[in-house]
């Protein structure tokens, strides 16, 4: 069985009533899943009950490849280039489950990609809302799976537009719990791997992989499968930074003051989860990691001459494990989010200076 | 153990010697390997044997997704975005076990890109020869992965000029045996699935998956696994068929008489193992599948609307696999070979004609 909770004042609803947020005090809500009911002849196979899986384009099972003290987990490698696969899977199961005919989404650009994909393959209608300047490739692939695409200014407006939207139901990953209970596997995977780490850096836009991973290791823990959530270290773009309030802070190449044009997949300010992701930091985060564009840059093209297509966005978080790395002894697990396919076939002066050495 | 052995006069080689064809005849080789070394305590894990696996980028164990009465194998879903990462893994692993600093391949994109990634991870040098005309995406891909580009007039000559480049090991997977040896563990996956199929389509340019998977099943059929290789039905383009000289053969949207420009990654006329394609495909295919632009234009369209971000030639296979679905009655396993993030966020007037119904 599984119910909607508010970890706030209780209150429990249905996942079939159109809320992400608690009818009575507006905290964004939580799936609730009935953890013994997970285990199966093969052990666990999926913190996820599989009733509640209703459409798949085969995501998740991403590879974990070691490169020196890091292991890399690619992520990029699901079926529309990036982890929110995982998310819009259980997001649009929702939507068919409850019988929603369109649902809207506001993004960056790759959880339009996903809920444009995912929605297709449930017959469902999806609307965007993203930014004009995400890359075009990214506006051209949700239109490409034939969702209706809303562009305007920034990443925040687009969110304010699509919660006015009243043409469809809300489903925007920002707040859906749904979206976060696809993330808790990459946990799963993780101690499947049976390889030993002591950090994983992760990063949060709207902290759906953080808030799902924290989730995921919270679940093996009282599964007796881990001994408790290991240490999570955050990472966000230069002059999009929010966890900065509340954690100590290590930037890297952010000393012009300006704001990360590269990581266009970080550059969310309004996030509705805010105080539930700093809240978990407290806990399992000794600091923060904010990176700049010349320290994405670099990363970037140290991860292609490793063999690996990514996005900019990931390459911002390999650079912050190599800061990492240095401030601890073991293993660090390194999510590589997003796929380079939707950006390095394209000409991008900005990129292409690292890449290529110039345009 | 292993080795290189002809099969047309039995001499045996060493897999370390820098040839891929016999000394003797010249006829090109397979790797031999020892069957009865692959099982494991949790039975065939694969049927490459380890000790030949030098370097990864996690490729392999794909998806496989269920729609209808296809399986779709999503071999886009490598870590390069195409199928050609399991072979180009034992290729750069051979290199790295010989001790060849520079390696040369020629390749309409795909197999180019996969080379030059695996020789990044590898610290081995690459060169690849390719068509001007290929999707320049994919030439920007080699590129980024360090390898040097050389663009010639067409696909053929790429071939010919990589065979005469004496500044490296030539290891075009065209010939190569180690290439071919990548794909049996399709064939694997497939068994282990448990998923029952009538047929498998297979896209033919150089027939290494064609060659790979009938290797692998006369392999599992050695092994007990399975009764017998299963239909293959190979796939070409319109205006680069060859098998169709050796098999009955099915035209879709071919009736101009003109070249496909989509289908890029199935341009090659120049087949060194075409005659070990067509003696196999007698025994297995009862036909040829020839598609030409219309019907990739109107598949590639499907397969966005079903979410699968496929490439053009991918979706020549798919159009071949609906043909065949209405000749047969059980089902069809379709292999999507190439991912379509590298052409669909940039601008293409041919492409864009069919996905977004214009420019």
């Amino acid at each position: 069985m599984y119910k909607l909770k508010c970890l706030k004042c209780g209150r429990e609803v249905s996942p079939l009533s159109t809320g992400s947020t608690c009818p009575d005090c507006r905290e964004p809500l939580f799936l609730d899943v009935s953890l013994d009911e997970l285990a199966t002849r093969e052990g666990i196979r999926s913190l996820v009950p599989e009733e509640l899986k209703r459409v798949t384009l085969g995501e998740g099972r991403t590879p974990l490849v070691e490169q020196g003290r890091f292991l890399l987990k690619l992520e990029f490698l699901n079926p529309t280039g990036s982890f929110k696969d995982r998310g819009a899977a259980l997001t649009i199961s929702r939507a068919l489950m409850a019988g929603w005919k369109t649902v809207i989404e506001d993004s960056s650009g790759n959880a339009g990609i996903a809920t444009a994909a995912y929605s297709a393959r449930a017959g469902i209608k999806a609307k965007i809302y993203a930014p004009a300047d995400a890359p075009q490739g990214k506006l051209r692939l949700i239109r490409a799976f034939g969702a209706k695409l809303e562009t305007v200014k920034t990443r925040d407006e687009a969110h304010r537009a699509a919660l006015e939207d009243r043409s469809g139901v809300y489903v925007g990953h920002v707040v859906e719990p749904f979206f976060i209970e696809g993330m808790k596997d990459i946990a799963l995977e993780l101690v499947h791997s049976g390889k030993k780490f002591e950090a994983i850096v992760v990063p949060v836009a709207s902290g759906t992989m953080f808030l799902g991973l924290y989730k995921g290791f919270e679940e093996l823990t009282k599964l007796g499968l881990v001994s408790e959530v290991p240490t999570l270290i955050p990472v966000e773009a230069c002059g999009y930074a929010k966890l900065t309030q509340y954690l100590r802070t290590v930037s890297l190449a952010c000393d012009e003051g300006g704001k990360s044009l590269l990581a266009d997949a970080l550059r969310l300010t309004i996030v509705p989860r805010l105080h539930q992701i700093a809240e978990r930091a407290r806990k399992v985060s000794p600091y923060v990691v904010v990176v700049g564009d010349d320290s994405i840059g670099e990363a970037i093209k140290e991860l292609y001459s490793m063999g690996l297509p990514v996005e900019p966005s990931s390459a911002a978080v390999y650079a912050a494990a190599k800061y990492v790395a240095k401030d601890l002894s073991g293993r660090v697990v390194v999510p590589l989010t997003g796929n380079g396919l939707k950006y390095v076939p394209t000409p991008n002066e900005l990129l292409d200076k690292y890449l290529f050495g110039g345009p």
